[in-house]
């Protein structure tokens, strides 16, 4: 695919923030002005973490997921409970932000780096998760490709679709958005073949300028036949310096925009500000 | 301290939202008003991992510290990089949510559960970190009890300092408002003796109506001479079951509203909705 | 069971060796006059780790198990390869070494210290199971209930069973001797309910001088009607100091011994030497 | 190094024990007889590990270490204390087995097989630690260098010096025996330049038929000036396969073996039987 577009050097080379850029101050205000009532709509699936520990202190045999806990023996008489958590990152069962340290082609990450400039035994050195640490807040907009219902498995999501469900939501992606979209899959659970997105879907992400993408439709899986592979990963984080959420729960946000009829809102991001990681768990939020 | 006032079952016998319930619509769309140029600023520490792993693939010493991360083998030419992160949830060194099942008073957690009923070996029950999922978003004050400084070590701070400081900036602080106050210090770093909250305060914010506390003074370390120890976590997360910020950072915050002369945004928090723990890390944002 | 022996205070009020005291000089050079051939058989379970990361570099559902483990990411080209090991020490799935501190009966550890004297929230100071890191090796001795099967459900082992075993074999148990004892079971995988060790057992133990006992008939599971519950762990490793190999192998062992005709053997065990622990994974041998 | 001999093949191409292969009946034998008193060293350093979880409930630094653990939260009033472990395998703070597929040589591992097909994200296919979970027992010999001292800083260690050694203690070293070599420095703690084992010393190994390798003298750190980098691993592990100790401690050794005046002894080994890892925390037994 190489006559796809690319962000490499469009903001310097050694931008870590990609299409984050393309949120304006405009865009931003745009964003902000979306809050009136206040209320907010999470973003993120409840990940159910399970314990570090098994038996016999806890179930011998449990499903793995992305998160497991132990709590610490603080004490006798101790006041306060806590506890350890470990995660893994990248895992399907928790909502998180893909950096764009995550994704590599060709040897190298986004814009240009050597992935062994980028990567290191300990860590993230060029485009972690936490550059995002100080928030993103922009529009966000919610493309529902099926209200109410569920996209047959193995779909192939093109750009004519996103324009569709625009159209159909009678809203304008501009510039700076952060684009939903719903299929009505939730990845973490489903069985496949699921639906994804293809090449010319990413392609229409680059026409409108989306900062940030957090659907429910992801890469399809298995790979859907005649269509670029990864399309989501390879072009949309790689190439054009998109990043991702990826596992989000938007069940919520669809009833909340169609209860409203409004498919517009603030978004607002904000990781966990812990450095040098490919990943962050997240709870993006809608603010209506 | 038997006359301190408690919201143990002023929303129910059931209530796991404490404080949180006092904000509002009204609370609620006068934290949203608040958004105009859409500008975030993070309330949150930078917490930088160490590895998991020591030598020799890592140095072999180093400090402890909140967050533990292992860079994944990923397979040879692998195009993705990925990583495991283990977090010791109420460390200082990681910006964190205490939940309210974090706090044991006279062996119950708010509002009077049992606490071998609210937390078991592989998780907590009642008062989840995670029952604020959906996201908290209010007005946010910030009172700076030193404008440029720093409070002098094991300074005592009252509700009269608060009244000043809210003086100052000429605010007047609401019910359901979630309040940030700045003294200067990073608990984390910081040498004792800390200055600390006085039972004092935390009655102030009872009068007040705070929904949510988020300071880099907390409690006193060692306690105060003549004061009630631990006041902020006994009695305002035990006792008031305000949910608190542990360890924020408020430097950016405080030159922020310095510079635009606006005390006031709105304020919002979305902790990674993993559920069953008593604590989470978290990034709060003030949207200007 | 206040008239059933303890050996709290026999080898004085600090002692952490308990039982091992038994192996005197004499028992010892027994055990070492075991070993003719050299041919060593594994006591120990065979135990599979599963992926510390869950999906998606791995399945995403897998049973959890004693020991979790993560390839480490050692940089591109590197020479070698390594990994990061997370384990329960106690877990039923890896055979493993309970030390004294792992047990307290009425808030107190052998030989009568304080719970919150031998244990803190960072470790283990008195019993920890790292007090055998010298190795301890003496005469073992298999006494094996079924030969070639398997007890049935819910049996209660008594002394008489002890002793009709020994005769079978022909062998004589004598003080300080290892007593491994097999009665078909694989705790790990097993359904309940588990035969079990009653109390007639455990004094048995006693009466002869049993130093370390490794047996895969443990503690029934559910406790047996009008017998004492937990009797290994409670009157065996509580009250007379017998430090346990929880979670053994033994079917190797009793091939061996049926081959060989030959029921003694130099028991050697030697476990890794981590300071600190209640329990630690080991593996231990007979040589013949 | 082309011309240095190696044992790729020499046990056939799908052979996972490698130089262990040398102890014959007659080796193992020869070990046994070696145990005469029953009497126990250690050849393990003590590892003490450090808090998995940091502050509040632990220290907020502390020096990283090979082993990290955490105790369990047992449930209230609950009859034992447990915990979960953390371990580096090939830390140098613990005495710890190099399995056959921890090295890798031009991109394959013993005796040639691609490490994309020995080792995997989820753990090691060929050549893990635990392929010797039966336990090794073979004749061991000590051969102190400088006894009573501590080899000169960035010595180069020969096959010369072993074999002046061996004439010291008056003994041979024969085909299978395990190999312990005490140059007097504790790599976890020592400044650099270490000492170390060069080639000439590998290939002495080889022409004697070591099976195992235990030394306090490993790789020199820096390299040594014109002699082969890494030699012992690459060479001793690489291509002859012979496991290695890493990390033992010998001074106890040493003085029992100087106290009795023997220099032979019962090498006993048996790692925990955890499968599908490079590296194992072993205690390593010298019985007299």
């Amino acid at each position: 695919m190489t006559d796809f577009p690319d962000n490499w050097g469009r903001w310097g080379d050694t931008d870590q923030l990609g299409a984050v850029n393309l949120i304006t101050d405009e865009a931003r205000a745009r964003g902000a002005a979306e809050a009136r009532t206040g209320w907010t709509v999470s973003l993120a699936r409840v990940t159910t973490p399970f314990p570090l520990t098994g038996g016999p202190m806890a179930q011998a045999t449990a499903p793995t997921t992305a998160v497991q806990t132990i709590m610490q023996f603080t004490g006798f008489g101790a006041p306060a409970m806590g506890e350890v958590m470990v995660m893994t990152t990248h895992h399907p069962e928790v909502t998180h932000l893909d950096g764009l340290g995550h994704w590599v082609e060709g040897g190298r990450v986004y814009p240009g780096v050597d992935v062994a400039d980028s990567s290191g035994p300990t860590g993230v050195r060029h485009g972690a998760a936490d550059v995002y640490g100080n928030g993103i807040l922009t529009r966000g907009v919610l493309l529902d490709l099926v209200p109410g219902g569920r996209l047959a498995p193995a779909t192939a999501v093109t750009g004519n679709d996103l324009d569709e469900a625009a159209a159909r939501a009678g809203i304008e992606v501009l510039p700076g958005d952060a684009l939903t979209v719903r299929g009505g899959w939730d990845r973490a659970t489903a069985e496949p073949p699921l639906p994804g997105m293809t090449a010319s879907a990413v392609q229409w992400m680059h026409d409108k300028g989306i900062s940030v993408y957090a659907g429910d439709v992801g890469d399809a899986m298995p790979p859907l036949p005649g269509e670029f592979p990864g399309a989501l990963h390879r072009l949309g984080l790689g190439k054009l310096a998109i990043p991702l959420i990826d596992a989000p729960a938007l069940e919520d946000l669809a009833a909340t925009c169609e209860r409203l009829d409004r498919w517009t809102f603030q978004f607002v991001l904000a990781a966990p500000r812990i450095a040098g990681t490919t990943g962050l768990p997240v709870n993006p939020l809608a603010v209506f």
